[in-house]
């Protein structure tokens, strides 16, 4: 591996990037994932949605009606804010989680990843403090870094992030004269640990943040679905002045038409909308479309329930597997999404052990790469998405092969001093992979 | 209208906000751009590209071919860099203008708009310059703007960019202590000017930027639309180490799908692809696709021969009225592309007469949009791309009545006294007019 310093020679202008351009590095661990990629490896790394579950057929008739009627608005620029018939859905779909809100609350962005994007380049100066669980989403972190923030994080448990843990890194910046931009979370089947906020630390963490005057980035992707019941109030639905929500298609219909949204209070909103203008000029009007005819023709309810099953099925699939080859290795217990978090026996190190897994072909996403400060060697993200069940259980079933025999190694040679090779710096997984 | 400040008492998380977003205000043309979307309106403002001549059944095909037989792809995350089946058609567009590239030379984008947010947020710290043509693509100095950046205009006649100019400014800044980024440059048919820079200046520009180490971002969304002989070559086949080229579908095939590139030297390249990971994880795979099909199995060059004849006839259709109704009134004469710069008489106000030419039922976009600096208020820019001849012909006439009238006011009460008027910043237009 390369160091970044020796860009120095190999790119004439690197010396002229600014400042921000210095977190973009590619990490080692992408050129693990290309091979991860091989069909013959079974992937627990990437959070792709399973979309085979679509009804093709019904999207092309949605598709085939819109160039067939409204061809030449679908293929024009649209508005900055987005197409206000597909506004309306994305109020029906919130009204889902109890969300009201109206239909100039909303921006349509590509994908709930450039509303991220949007609000970091709004309100991070260099230096700025933004908070966030303890892993936190790796491709927020990115994102963070990539307007030069610094990331804290804050402590969670099987509940979600802990209010003490938040007063105290509040006030412990506060001291340092740092100032906090905002809080980040994703309050449902938390990416990458898998649990989720109760409803009384909702209430906690809302109140700690009105107290202080930090605004709330409640990030959403996965919040309908759920496998057994529906999870607390969203945050938005309770605070309407202090949270900026971000919500997506990519999970309750699919990715590849890059389509999210943000719901803010009034004056972010505007900016937003100026923003976005900025960067993108106005998202694509046929995926708009597109996606406001499914919803407004087909029983999209429907479908996310079918989503909900085949995801609980897989859910299961791997909770039995890991209590069946590696029941005494702790994990979390997920109520909805995609994620499952693992936590490795004392001394085995999740980044030093990805080649060797791979060599037996199995993936996962080593849990350094959520965190901001080097943190998470013990730890690995398994998506239990998009492979099917059996390949799932396969799936753990190499793991634990893997995991014995590191244990194993470290019982009769001591640990690998992993530690001191971590560095403190983010991932950077390739996009399937976040 | 209400000054900025007065955000202060309306919006509570103003003092959040960081540094870069004190750029992002919305200024009072947007209003006027609303009433002037009325059917009623002759609009010579907007550059939407005439999307109603494309085949709307066949891009039907593409669509269905592919969520018929590729369906799980199209609907999935991709790669940050973007699909290369879609780079492959790329490099075969671009040789239609003499650029040779690899397929990984290529990144695919959100439309050009995020190629130029990317290449902006890589290289501008608050303070750096950015040189460009003077006036320039008002959707460039947003950008720019929104990174902090300080632009400098560069003059240019008919035949585009000074050279002398451009050593004059360089020199100035260099003495200032400025750093200078890029130079950014749209050499074929501007947008707004219509002037194409002329293959003497290309070299002797090239030969300045290498000179100084200079960088140049080149962006060609209209270079293959020209009316009667293609435009000289393009900067990037000649120059590969010193040049970023941004391109777009967004003019030869339609701006609804939002897909553009960038071709850019191999460190820059890497580290776009990262950021735009970070920005928006993927370009829709979904667009790309239906893109990469068209092209695949669509004569898209007799498309473009159509775009050019519809084009040619109504550039004839604009240059025609102005000669006819507007006979002493200076204009460039644009070879292709969507737009012509018009020079008002001596004592009138583009900005300030747009209110009373709404109200003749036309619009233009006043020049003061294209200057960093609050310069261009004796220029306008028409766009004849979009509304069909006739009524280009009587959007004119409505036009030269306008100006008729409003220089008989200044030669009877003397110049309003605009120049006091006119604000040093940039407007922002709605995106359907940039």
């Amino acid at each position: 591996m390369m160091s970044p310093r020796s860009g120095i020679s190999l790119d004439p202008w690197f010396d002229n990037y600014a400042d921000r351009a210095a977190g973009l590095s590619a990490s080692e661990v992408r050129a693990l994932f290309a091979v991860a990629s091989r069909p013959e490896v079974v992937s627990l790394a990437g959070g792709m949605p399973f979309v085979s579950a679509l009804p093709f057929d019904r999207v092309r008739a949605s598709v085939d009606r819109i160039l067939a009627t409204e061809g030449a608005t679908a293929l024009q620029y649209g508005s900055g804010q987005g197409l206000p018939s597909l506004r309306e859905k994305i109020l029906a779909v919130m009204a889902e989680e109890g969300i009201r809100a109206g239909v100039d609350d909303i921006v349509v962005t590509t994908g709930s990843q450039q509303g991220l994007d949007l609000v970091a380049k709004l309100f991070i100066n260099p230096g700025d403090a933004i908070l966030a669980e303890s892993p936190s989403y790796v491709g927020a972190m990115g994102v963070f870094r990539s307007y030069q923030a610094r990331v804290e994080h804050v402590a969670m448990d099987e509940h979600g992030m802990i209010p003490a843990a938040l007063t105290e890194r509040i006030a412990h910046l506060r001291t340092a004269g740092v100032p906090i931009k905002f809080l980040y979370l994703i309050p449902n089947f938390q990416n990458p640990a898998g649990v989720t906020l109760s409803a009384t630390r909702r209430v906690e963490i809302l109140d700690i943040a009105q107290e202080n005057g930090i605004l709330i980035v409640e990030d959403n992707p996965y919040g309908l679905l759920w496998f057994d019941s529906p999870p607390p109030q969203a945050l938005r639905s309770v605070d309407e002045g202090g949270v900026i929500y971000l919500g997506s298609f990519s999970k309750t219909f699919a990715p590849g038409l890059r389509v999210g949204w943000v719901v803010a209070p009034h004056g972010i909103r505007e900016k937003l909308v100026l923003a976005s203008e900025a960067a993108i000029l106005s998202p694509s009007s046929f995926a708009q479309m597109v996606l406001a005819d499914y919803f407004d023709t087909q029983d999209w309810k429907s479908q996310i329930d079918t989503f909900r099953g085949l995801y609980r099925d897989r859910r299961d699939a791997m909770t039995s597997a890991l209590a069946a080859h590696l029941p005494d290795v702790e994990h979390t217990d997920p109520a909805g999404g995609f994620y499952l978090w693992l936590t490795l026996p004392e001394g085995l190190d999740s980044k030093d052990m990805l080649p060797r897994a791979i060599t037996e072909l199995v993936a996962y996403t080593p849990g350094t790469a959520f965190f901001a400060d080097g943190r998470g060697q013990r730890h690995l993200r398994l998506a239990f998405c998009y492979p099917e069940p059996d390949f799932i259980t396969e799936g753990v079933r190499r793991l634990a092969r893997v995991i014995t025999e590191e244990r194993e190694l470290v019982e009769t040679f001591g640990p690998a001093h992993s530690e001191v090779q971590a560095a403190a710096n983010l991932e950077s997984p390739p996009p399937e992979v976040v």
